[in-house]
């Protein structure tokens, strides 16, 4: 019979159809992170079994903006950049699991469905969006990364407006913030094919950077709105209280992740 | 702890986050279908295990253009379009499993994410994808449906052309074609999210509608070219000797399938 | 020398680089209009030198939604449909010139590179948005054209909304409005290349169908929420009372139009 | 009656509504040029009266990749990044217009409105396309600006592939290439609203940058390729000879331009 090759569907003869190569994934990219306080209580309704709220500043929020180039080990979808660059803009809050913390991402909005496949697997719950942030220039009206600086950042999906910021740096950081700063902990869920017979998937999995480089991160001030849709839930997490805004250059490689457990979130899907 | 809601991610307090809500799922659209033969063994080469060639005609090949309003349940995706309306293109095969024949997909394209991730749920093999095809319309220059009329359609991914078909209509026909005429035997396959630990989901689910509507339809005579590309392998499905093309409008409800066995394609993620 | 051959540039050689083939252009398409007036004199704003508000109920606004099939006199668009299918949302008002009443778009948005071209030279001034409108079809869950049916429609642009509609049709009706039933009095407007010169072109022209076929007009009643945009003062046309809505397909063929006068309206480009 | 303000339509009470607002436009971007020969005579095909081909080296052409973010001078399209950003591919060759070298652009593609209507000011012959190019970032598998570096770029429009290189760089350069580096003669051609009536506007314009700052040039080899399509021409443009590519960042003012003359190109809207 034929042996079918390939990362993830569609699988084929010779590999080359799926929508993403298998990892190593490779990203250079610009964050733009935005850390806030939500209500009392609020990130804790999108924690499930068996994650709990963090002990410290459960409510504490980051809603990251994300320009990225990425590659598989091939590194040939850099020539072909269609295939390469991406943007995302997505929320991050924190969660505890057997006392250790980690971060978990409750929303995410890519542009490309290579993006999309990899959140699949990665467990990071994506959706298509249209997302755009401001790059630093050595030239020109752009900014340069300097105290100052002003990038702004949107998101809109189905065209609608969720998100907006405009981002002031200050200074140098010693950190990018604490909200996206641990290992990151999700659920791969899918519906049983079959009607009432809930998920054939149920995984708790963690995830996280096998290498990583970076620039200097930068701390200011941000504006951040977020816009109400039928379709999202995401200004659900309303800003109480602003933290601090972040601007990083990275380098990542993502190489595979584990499994924590399996079978126990008793989400249902309905 | 938090009950989260929703047919699939991202699961949210109120579930109105979800890509798409729940099953069923209910389309009216219009089917351009292109049937080929393929070189003698080419369409086994796209078969795993437990699944064979069809007896009969093993090599046919139906290549479709659909354009689609769906929705779900409450209809309310009809009155904000841009949830309901996708165009795909995608690429069907005949098999052969336990005695019966199935229809199977083995590439489709699509233009929204809720069509990805339907797809996902029901073992379509989705991407993104650019899909345009000629509407029928009653006035000015568009076609009627009727002898003589001509409809285009086109698919292109990653800014480059995959495939384009001129379909002449010649008459009435007693069906739409015989190659997606069956229940579909599909797979539903990802990766564990540990590297080399082989298939975390590895289903044979059969799906199919849960009701159908159908018009006339017309059978008639395609021109159809498919183009190369670094990340496809449609091409490799080579038009050996055209069989016949159609045109038909249709109502469909889908409501879920079937697992037919799981673990035992043999499949690697790699 | 070269001649360069085209309707508008790029102009080449063999002339197949025109955004668009020159007139007369054909096209197919289905009308979702909404009437309603605005505030006393709200239009009156709109209507520089020399048109002059209609007499008669000089408010009225009609913001027209249009699903597109358009061709040259090749009808070859209409087989490669990326060249052919666009959609668009506008605003029409009415005006008087030397005793005539006449309609004028005030804003269009459109989803292609030819429309826009073909607006640059009607006068109509067209941006680029995204641009859904629910279609008739015979089966499954979108409407029929029947009473009680409904239909929605959706612009964006700039990844904001700017304007939704949900329009339910009641019964046939005579006419299909009377805000956009007249010939259109436009002005085409460049500014000098040279700054602080004014127009460098500044003519009022007259444009209308050359000729035109269409179906039995419904009327009905729409919900419509214009939302304000930095870039936008289409929500400036604030709803004081609607008027009616209807639903009309047609064919039209547009060939030329005649010039009014030129180098009057005393715009400046500024 | 009503002024009406901004400098492209839809002009408005408030002016907000131009396409885009009046120059100044600052400019930061990143330029990918390749430079070749074309057949002898070639270049001339493209060049109307009064404009003759460049006495030296009359056939070099020079395709440019460019990724840009612009802003009018309140600089606030920066922070709304979905206003500023955009990118373009465009061909440009050189002319002689009494007794002086200038460049021209003969094709170029972008991917926002405002793009074009800047281009209709301009003289630049625009369409929409889909465009990607590789950027350099300090961390992780995108280049760095070194020897050996590579960058990708590709052009698309109407869902085709029309062009794609990959440049190498090797060293520092002098220059940035020698074809785009001279002010620009276009034409700003629109044909008569009326039928068979020629040009209602026929200007040969010169522009050229305000001010101009820039990083070292880069210089390098590439592989280009450029693919035939219905409805462009640019592939006549054959590649005979590779001169050289370059990579460079840039800073750039346009304030407007001059007019040479007008009414004599001889061209007709055909």
């Amino acid at each position: 019979m034929a042996e079918l090759k390939g990362f993830v569907p569609p699988l084929s003869p010779e590999g080359r159809s799926s929508v993403v190569p298998g990892p190593p994934w490779h990203y250079s990219g610009d964050l733009l992170t935005i850390e806030y306080r939500a209500a009392p209580g609020a990130v804790g309704r999108w924690l499930p079994d068996p994650v709990e709220p963090a002990e410290d500043d459960p409510d504490a929020v980051a809603v990251i903006f994300a320009d990225w180039q990425s590659c598989s080990d091939s590194f040939e979808e850099l020539l072909d950049p269609v295939r390469s660059q991406y943007k995302e803009a997505f929320a991050v809050v924190r969660c505890q699991y057997r006392g250790q913390t980690y971060s978990r991402c409750v929303y995410i909005w890519v542009d490309k469905d290579f993006a999309i496949a990899r959140g699949l697997h990665q467990g990071y719950p994506k959706k298509l969006g249209s997302i755009h942030q401001t790059r630093p220039h050595p030239y020109g009206p752009a900014p340069r990364i300097e105290a100052g600086a002003r990038f702004g950042a949107t998101l809109a999906a189905a065209d609608r407006r969720l998100a907006q910021t405009v981002v002031t740096l200050r200074e140098p950081s010693e950190t990018n913030g604490f909200v996206n700063a641990h290992p990151m902990a999700h659920h791969r869920w899918l519906p049983s094919i079959e009607k009432d017979k809930g998920l054939a998937l149920d995984e708790l999995i963690e995830t996280g950077a096998a290498s990583f480089e970076a620039g200097q991160p930068w701390v200011g001030e941000a504006e951040l709105a977020l816009f109400d849709a039928p379709t999202e839930e995401l200004a659900r997490l309303e800003i109480r209280e602003p933290i601090a805004a972040y601007y990083r250059q990275v380098g990542v490689v993502w190489d595979g992740g584990r499994l924590l457990e399996s079978g126990t979130s008793g989400a249902a899907a309905s």
